[in-house]
């Protein structure tokens, strides 16, 4: 991010200067077996009315995270440049060979681009999307919205979060954006391990910054589907850039509950492999010492399952989606309700 | 099946006639380049305690399926032999590789367990168990148990099915199992395709068979499972080897939905690549031509996504589970229910 | 082909008895890790105008051949019905897998198609595909034209082929369509090795069949491109199915020069590995002894050059295409003009 | 094996009837990707003088076992033709495919060429070579050699080994054959599962078959390499085929120790998976009941390792190699010296 | 390249001072699963007759481009050390483990050589061949001829080509050089994207640099292998290093036509997937607008193809090869002959 | 390892502090395709017993090496803490995917450990395990027993080793370790290539430190496991951690014969691909110029096989186990034994 670094290797040929809406590409260049003097294609639209606000919208962050993807094609094809004062650049899918593969990291280099930020112009390709996207977007927005689902192997209460910051009135505007997303869950937390995220990135940069957990599984629902797009359009109405008939006149399908998570005790993990069985599922209260899920050894049957206790009362804000349960693996997450 | 087919080269080394509860295997010779001299290990249980009929209970059939494997390495791990009259035997993982990868077929010859028997004995891996079975198993067998749910790309509404047969004796003897396993909805069906599924070979044999789908996403529910384990034990007592304090006592959690499958057009099949959008989810009621889900092109925003309208009226019975889809998977089934 | 085969699990939308053109699928269920009740589609277009003859036109037999596939596409998509006589069935994609794969054989099963014939409804799928053919539409044509080129690994003179038959009627109405075809080359030939090709089928059953080879590498040209588009024409309007201002007016480009290959001294196979220097190319003259091609073992720099002799006399009809050569492959094919 | 087979498609371009020594291949076609029209190439040597038996030596049926290549190879190189009365054919790497890629079975096709006998001239590749020998080579040949090891997986004790046949007669010569090869070690055995074998092939057509287990763990020894020269010389002169001074003077380096198999308790499976530390090692007496070897389990430190006892009393005869072991892998097979 | 730099970890045992010609290996250690203590084995000729100038002859820098390595086998194989005054270092296969895969790139780290330069002695294996090649080969060299051709990818008129650089003498003696390789055509060029490139690398440290695009499609013709052979020598020739007989007496087969990239619009990259079909071929003159392939989609019959325009006049100095073309492939490049 | 490196991402819930055995898991964060918050989990192991030495004891630092992981295993289930003065930390599994694998590498990103110190935090899961060892494990430690063996392509006498040190009294203390340790073989070294290594690291760090080569092939045998055994005892005892009846009593099974290897003459290394015919054995005394091996070119029978000469007199300390070389891959290894 110093003037040292070399130019970004990405070219776009889109005027992200005038008025109306545009398609086009981040054309990254990809030499390779199958095509010598090949690039990776990632789509981008820019809509633009008049002065006003600059919205970023990504979605594809991880390539098996559907809500995103989905309100993000749909507003870029529908929405009418009138309606807005401003600027909305969107990136539905940004981890584009992710998202192609329907894998959370690239098929091209495995990279976890959410871990790859704020990139690097001669590095793989991911960390290329990543430097392009902080160099190139980032400057441009006042604020961003990236969406998130539990992918494959979690699946999610929908919601939207921000983080505590040390810039408290940064915070405050997260957290105004969140509400004004409207999902059914929000969440206000400290990340652990925010070496490499677009989140840190961006919020060092000032930027107001919203990211979501909408559900996951590999899929998406007509309800997760509606949550994101009545969600994308409170964002842009709360930022200044969607006004009139397109901004929500509702707040959203019911009261937004937040959650807190504590502590590390939030996260339990699994020991063990075997043949997982659930007992609680998303939104079920437990209590600390509760049997959450029962580990079956599946070597040969007539031995005993083992228990797993939650470590911590709250509810499932997560939970582990595959049948198998690996060492390591998160098998749930729980979070307070904060009154 | 004929006697001209050579001996089966799984071995067993269980006592199928002895009283009580006995954990083995189906000891499969696969030999191969990581174990010259290695085996398919298929964990197997048998239970027995005096006279009376034999049930057979397999899981794992498709092995991304867990509802199955999980009510049955519990009832292994726990049914006291005392409580029963007669046998059962439990093979809860019955395709064994495929279940412990994860996949649908198996990883070691691509094998689709159901569509495979009655197998060969000098066949690949997955026919040699679909050989076993047919020819040391179902013989000993007066009713079948063969748990299914949707695997990692389908999701299903949970029922218990039994088929349409010409010996109407052995057909009412099958819609009284499937009552007796409880599960919301149940389905009577023709099978289209009926080519070497474990179904149809155990019907030509005259046994009682069941078959569910009780869920799917590649995961199971606290619910499903329920309906799982209240099913197996509904099923074994509506067979008599189940009594007293161990067979269920409440016909399950509600009443159980027939439904039908008048037609072909109760599948609606994808002819197109893209990011899907569901309009529609498990139980919606749906009219012929309704718009039940989009396919959002994603080779570049601004593209208006491609309608998919159902072909006749119904309820969704069951849907498509990845975010992406492509041309030729089922994109939903839709069933009558029957009033 | 006898009665006690099972029916094709393939179905085809497409009514092939009504006038127009109509594009449509064959569809073939493959039940599969990523799609449990998925399927392979195959685009299919029939065009039909009153009665007359039929013809079946078939490109990507192999997957990596596209002069077939440029033509057939093109001719499905221009072709005015009205200028016909008759009935054309066009599957440009045979191996639908294989040539989305850009292979030879299919990537799902590994099936060479042209030794997959007449295939089995109870195979795998490229013999699935093998069988729908035989069994439902080879039955429907008259004359059947069969795309094939060099593929990746080998590079061909353009000609049009024919087979010396038992039938001497069948022979010659397929000279006489090869002499339509008006490629550049033309060859009649005995197959060594006939077992599973699809033009063995087609002649047994009586069919007019003409097949070609018009250039390879994994590449197509203007030029090979137009004798494919010249030829598909020639062929319909020799068959008195395309009529009128779409016929060729000229034949071909220049005349055909008729090859023969006399014996299997024409193929030169490698006994080595290494890294191949071509003396001669396509159509070069050679004589009996003569050095064709030098092998450079790569393993150290010093050491000779390994020469490879032309067992016979003739031209090259056919060479090798990747730089490196492995025993058994083939480096040159060598042919004889017919004055 | 009957006339109603179709001809192999293998190909040799060896003189087998004239005298001298020949060096070549067996050409069996086999299109693919990355060779169009490829093929596989089994190198092959022919050594004839004058009248006499003939004696087929094959080596690399197994394409990780190096005893029999190594010795084939060399016997090949420096045999003078000179020296012998009759023919020697030698297939140093049968299955070249495995041998070249230095894994049990074909990296073409998973074929296991000691399951594939007597083969299918329209099979897989391994298929059509277990064809090829069995009805081209072996009908030349009067006694055949094949050689195996322990491969990757296993290791043996050094032995030669002839099978109990219902023929007397050939069952004796058998055992003389096996005398001449001076092994430390010799096994006289009923083969369990002999499907597909070409020890079965050979023997059903009366030949006389000697294999033997010379080492394994992938490699080969200085002294392994050793017993297996001499003992193909050995074999060889007691056929009457080598004479004079190629053919080995001494009874070996010592005398060979017969061993029995009596049932299958000399078989130890394992069960479990885990890290295996093996208590005792080749030729180690044990009695029924030993540990013979321990299983830690590995997902965590702390666990006590689980007990392998052996089931019968005997000597090691082969071992499992692999630090790892997982359920269905042999751990040891015991033998019982022969007084 | 300072001296803080870790020794390189690559050997050669080649003495580069003594007269004569010599072969062996750089010996790069690999240390990795298939050989604990392995070494990728990298061919290095070495010829020195006298004093005089030291030319580095490079091939292999891509896998899969072939008249370099053609050309450099036969020099090092017979070139009489008494011709010449002075040097030249022989790498035929720099990237040696992508060459013997007949891939662009490494197949052990996935590595471009020709993006790795200058090198790192501590990353990949491709990182260290750079590393070596700039701090033991070139400190060594006065000019440096870098073989390349279009790989498997691309295609290209055969030209040599050298680049605009700051240094006007450098750059008059690259020029010379391109004139003395007297290929049919010669581009000088502005590089886009110089990052990693061996030629910047060279032309950093004052060395005078040819590089070459002598065809492509993964093979190689006796014509571009021609063009390769007599290139060679009219450079070493120039060099002041091959004289005599052994230096090209005529000017090339015929003059060369210099060729301008004027801007990126020479470029013509393709937004869609599907079936190329091209409308011109190497050499031809296009104008600006005009229709130069059409990309057929393959989902269905019966949609039109896409057309690409050409961006600028020019002619077609390089085409793509697969039949199949993906979003981000180079359709064509364009160039402008210089008058 | 200066304060500017990030925190490692790594956790460990043991209490290092407290007496008593404890069994936990390094968890390292591994988001990934298929489990979105997964995690590696690396047994480990504190025994504690009141002041004294703290001893690192290592296995698994390449995954196909058996000794150390069984010995480990084995000390952490059975020791009991009352025996010790002060604390033992085992990693029996240092680099645990690739010792789950079975390779020598790491299968999730390819690190071989030993090449990764002191690795990075922010690197791949290799580095980031090196860089946990480096600075929250090797600080409290006193002295360092590394186990090694050859893996599955070397086979070693067993031996340990310390390394020539600029630091004499390490290196003396280190000597010391060695001998205590009591393999049948010692040896004093110059670590040629010691960029990466735990050794390089733990020795700048001034720690004492013993590398060991206890056989290899992939496998472990009853003789080499009790060296293991035994010198992990030997080496507690000297540090003064292990005292009394846990002790060894003995100094070992015999005395060790100290080697050395007195420069790169003692690496035999190959230059040619083919079917290894070995010569010599572990233990063997040669001379220089003998011929030890011979390479058969496999492409063909009746060529001379290749000798390969010992480079200089000594034993066989090491020897390649596959049966097939390929250039680069290092056949022998000699040492002298120090009188």
């Amino acid at each position: 991010m110093t003037d040292t670094l070399a130019p970004s290797p990405i070219s776009c040929d889109l005027d992200f200067e005038r008025d109306g809406a545009r398609h086009g590409f981040l054309r990254l260049p990809w030499s390779r077996d199958d095509s010598a003097w090949g690039a990776v294609m990632i789509p981008i639209c820019v809509i633009r009315n008049g002065d006003g606000p600059t919205a970023l919208l990504t979605g594809g962050n991880h390539g098996d995270e559907y809500e995103g993807p989905i309100a993000l094609y749909d507003l870029a094809a529908t929405l009418d440049p009138a309606r807005i004062s401003g600027r909305i650049i969107i990136l539905p899918t940004m981890n584009a060979p992710a998202f192609r593969a329907g894998t959370r990291t690239s098929p091209i280099d495995g990279g976890n681009l959410n871990r790859s930020f704020p990139g690097r112009p001669d590095g793989t390709p991911t960390q290329k999307i990543a430097d392009y996207v902080t160099r190139h977007l980032l400057p441009l927005a006042d604020c961003v919205l990236d969406f998130h689902s539990g992918g494959k192997t979690l699946d999610f209460l929908p919601l939207a979060a921000c983080h505590i910051l040390p810039d408290k009135a940064l915070e405050a505007r997260c957290r105004a954006a969140v509400e004004a997303f409207g999902a059914p869950y929000a969440l206000q937390m400290v990340e652990m391990d925010a070496v490499g995220m677009f989140d840190t990135t961006a919020e060092a940069m000032g930027k107001t910054f919203v990211t979501t957990e909408l559900g996951g599984a590999g899929t998406a629902s007509p309800h997760s589907i509606a949550v994101a797009k009545r969600g994308v359009r409170g964002f842009l109405a709360q930022a200044g850039i969607l006004t009139g008939d397109e901004a929500p006149s509702d707040p959203a399908a019911g009261p937004t509950t937040w959650l807190d998570m504590p502590d590390g005790d939030c996260f339990l993990v699994s020991e063990e492999e075997g043949l997982i069985e659930p007992l609680v599922t998303l939104g079920d209260a437990v209590a600390r010492g509760d049997v959450v899920a029962r580990i079956h050894p599946f070597g040969r049957t007539g031995r005993a399952p083992l228990p797993c206790h939650a470590r911590r009362s709250g509810i499932v804000m997560a939970r582990h989606v595959p049948g198998l349960v690996k060492p390591g693996d998160c098998i749930a997450v729980f979070a307070v309700p904060v009154p």
